[in-house]
């Protein structure tokens, strides 16, 4: 809960034991230190315009409208423009019951595959607050620095090329097209600028000890 | 993992006395008893061809390119068409050494509030594990049943309006608009069917015994 920002916890007649120990968890003591206690569910939700229930699918309860996570997330969010919501979840073992089921207004599940669709509670709750704090648009971050210039991808292929002929590489004297395929491997490198320098002074480096070889041995 | 439908767990130097006591785990039994040791990352992904390290955002290696998981999964579902992927966890406590971030490609994190960026393992590996099953196509469930018609709507107006007329309702002399504020007020309610007939039954029940009362009073 606190890692996506949700700081207000309600427990309804929670095991004080396992309450006094979380209390002490790690970077978590607000959210625990400000937790309100209640003795029903009714009281817990009782200033909540929506209250979505979550449920595992083998628990399926045909009372209730049933959303995937994915969908139901985008009607919490715009709910909550408007008014408080809850967001109901059961015990460990048992999940929510009929009665506890009876105060929602819809049902939420995490898609799960069928043959293990029971989930750890604490990773069912950080499934579903991530949802809700998801974001759609999010970039995909092109990497640091740049993509190396087409110029710099032709030093490479040009060192590359004098390294191979002081080495006496095979193919370079029997493939015409050779050179080309030289050139499409340096490129499918997808070089950021950074790199594309350091391997062109590694490359430099390893031509210049070829041609001082070659020139001690003549 | 099991939840999610990845069934291929390499671990590299686990505790052995925590990895015994996950094998005992409920449900996730097979996962466990095929996990696969290691003794060095190299090894536990020589056979990956993309290998995706995790880290809090607090941790930011600049030697790697950084993507939020929602920009991250999509790159990853794109490999697996043509491979194999490794998801790199490193321990609860001290997350991926530099040393096992030089195995992976790229790194991805989840976005959370910075106050509290460190997150449970177990956690964390859930979150990443839904957003690569997420579907971000998942339709919204309209629900059990089909809406209540505007017919229906209209005869739990008329029988609300009995009902109050049978209760001497004082604003239904006072209001010329009463009518179409009740109206608007079912309309609200977002009916389906098997609700509208539930809702028309006891409003039905609740006027038969208001003009009940009335003739034994006349």
């Amino acid at each position: 809960m606190s890692n996506f920002g949700f700081l207000h916890l309600r427990l309804v007649n929670p095991y004080d034991v396992a309450f006094q120990n979380a209390r002490s968890a790690v970077g978590a003591a607000d959210v625990l230190a400000n937790a309100e206690k209640f003795e029903t569910v009714a009281e817990a939700v009782a200033d909540c315009s929506l209250v979505v229930g979550t449920t595992a699918v083998g628990h399926r309860d045909l009372q209730h409208s049933l959303q995937r996570l994915e969908a139901g997330a985008p009607l919490i969010r715009r709910h909550l423009a408007t008014g408080p919501c809850a967001l109901l979840f059961g015990s460990e073992k048992f999940g929510l019951s009929n009665q506890d089921m009876s105060h929602c207004h819809w049902l939420m599940h995490i898609p799960t595959r069928e043959e293990h669709f029971s989930m750890n509670l604490g990773q069912a709750v950080a499934v579903c607050l991530y949802e809700l704090k998801r974001d759609a648009d999010a970039p995909v971050n092109p990497g640091e620095g740049s993509p190396a210039s087409s110029a710099e991808i032709e030093r490479i292929h040009d060192v590359l090329l004098t390294a191979l002929r002081a080495s006496n590489y095979p193919k370079l004297n029997t493939s015409d097209s050779f050179d080309g395929a030289v050139r499409r491997l340096v490129r499918r490198l997808s070089l950021q600028t950074g790199d594309a320098e350091f391997l062109l002074g590694m490359l430099r480096q390893i031509v210049w000890k070829l041609k001082r070889n070659e020139q001690a041995e003549s």
